[in-house]
């Protein structure tokens, strides 16, 4: 059984393997996978939007544990959702709300019976004394109702709609990556209405004329927009940073219009 | 048997990696975590930290390799210090003395036998032709005294000590974790002399009234004291890096009155 | 069998991790390495040395994984390198070729057989869709020919030769590591010609006039000179980055003389 680990603990700290010696201790057989530990400190949205993306590609039954928990010792919860296809273990502020939102959960719990935590619980790492422990006894084969009592709800995060007008399609930038490439919420059936020959896509003052099929096309310099391998819009610079270039952050409107300018 | 690997290698080049592949040749059965490769380069005591923060949360008998090397192809000696609770391999040049530092060891070796080693062995990279190659042997249950010969003392780091004044007690930063979390060398127990209710703790001109459950407490972007997860006075900001705030550095001071003011 | 990874990815994202999930989707026992992820971005040359320095010190069988692709997408094609000692995987820009190129390969197959790819292949994520499923299905034993063609060539990155003069010999800066140390092109051999009592070595406006034993010979600060673990000629400066001192960049000229100066 694998689990993943994804985390804004970056990568100077032993943090990450303090959480698989944890983990090693209760199930020496456990895989352990990072997912990242890259995400920005404290970006809720960031941790929720890379767990999204990465779970289609694990085998079912995966156990993938976030922690990306700026509330970490406070009243916030931590739970467990359990669908048919994976679990999901980490802080009930949304981070897990992303990738269990398309379809209700099997089970919902909170993880409250101390019996399967490290002790004492510290007051700044429920990675290493809650999360860790509850995935590793789950590998185990350790029923998640062991683990604390029901609960009906989990805090979720509001994806930022794609607007549709009559001109076009609004969206915005959800997600930069490590080269720079900036994540559009824009995903491929979005632009289904759109006339593809005469799309043009807006952004910060940039406008991309045409969607490419690869970062390649993109060989002068300018930028480009892919579909890229989560099945949205992305603007990207051939060899270069998108995002270094144009000065885009999260949150920075996209609009794309089909018009005849 | 998990072998943990501890670095200055950083994330650029496959050191760790060939490290590995050393370690799958001669035993493609050994279970190998990566506790960090951020320790800054040379900083033997940051790693003597890393190392002595980590291995409380492995399973008994795991072999932890270190190497912060700077020393490395000079006459300083590989070594490897067994207790009953684990193995530390690494160079003698104090990085594993914090974490042996509690007891004296069951055994200390020095790895002078050539047997064990790659050859031939390189001037500048130990890591791959000594000690992951011993730390392999070890995993496959062979005996450390089959690596060299015993010797009777290793190098030693000095820890700062906690200075008690009637007044109030006096500590230093020791880390600065990737956060920008400052911890102390200030131990929970060092505090049980103070009364807590009139704590007032000192640094660099900032002054923090009192200890914190949570980092979620200091809502207001002031500094904040919490007990971290190692059982140490760590000075942070909530969804901040204390570091880049206070500009604070390994070996500032930390002063910590309890007095009427 | 062991499968290696190494890609421009960086550590911001959870690109690498997706590849271990679909690899563990296809052979759960797959056990992966990482070799690096800090290959700078799109830089082909630098992700060919890291593959070739590395997989010397791995078993037989080996897989190795390089995803450095910028013209993912395109009509380069995905090719397997087979050779007596272990499997490159990869575009066909080069990247797999220093790591080759001691030889001939025993099977060089075009990667067209979409039964092996995920499906639908993206426009820009290779190493998920073709390169991470091959591997995964070749580390379960199918025949490489499965895969695709067999084809009579692939693409080469042209090596900077070491130029021989009659007052020395000439080379170049190939590779910075994260400490900061200059890999020059100059193997040991290299130097067999030149009087080692009397060597100058160059580069921009540094001299260095003897080669260390160990980083910790140049004490005072000064530049110095190691046969480096890969047998090639290095410039460092012990407990600091020789990179940062000298501006120094990969293609720099070094000139080594023997001479009376």
């Amino acid at each position: 059984m694998i689990i993943t680990l994804t985390t804004d603990f970056g990568y100077k700290d032993p943090f990450v393997g303090i959480m698989k010696g944890v983990i090693a201790g209760i199930n020496p057989h456990a895989r352990v996978v990072d997912l990242s530990h890259g995400v920005p400190p404290q970006d809720v949205v960031a941790g929720a939007l890379v767990l999204r993306n990465s779970i289609p590609y694990f085998p079912p039954d995966t156990i993938h544990v976030v922690v990306v928990d700026p509330g970490v010792g406070t009243a916030r919860r931590p739970i467990l959702i359990q669908s048919r296809r994976n679990y999901l273990i980490g802080p009930d502020n949304g981070v897990l709300s992303l990738a269990a939102a398309d379809k209700s959960p099997d089970r919902l719990i909170h993880l409250s019976n101390s019996t399967y935590h490290r002790k004492p619980v510290s007051a700044t790492f429920h990675g290493r004394d809650i999360f860790a422990p509850i995935a590793a006894y789950l590998s185990l084969g350790i029923d998640p109702a062991a683990f604390g009592e029901t609960v009906e709800d989990y805090a979720r995060i509001t994806w930022p709609p794609v607007v549709k007008a009559e001109d076009g399609i609004k969206g915005e930038i959800v997600y930069i990556d490590g080269f720079g490439n900036l994540f559009t919420n824009i995903q491929v059936d979005d632009l289904n209405s759109l006339a593809k020959e005469k799309l043009r896509i807006s952004l910060r003052g940039i406008t991309v004329r045409r969607i490419a099929t690869s970062y390649a096309a993109g060989k002068n310099r300018d930028y480009i927009a892919v579909i890229n391998s989560f099945g949205a819009l992305e603007i990207a610079v051939y060899k270069n940073s998108a995002q270094r270039r144009s000065q885009a952050k999260v949150g920075d409107e996209v609009f794309i219009s089909a018009g005849e300018t």
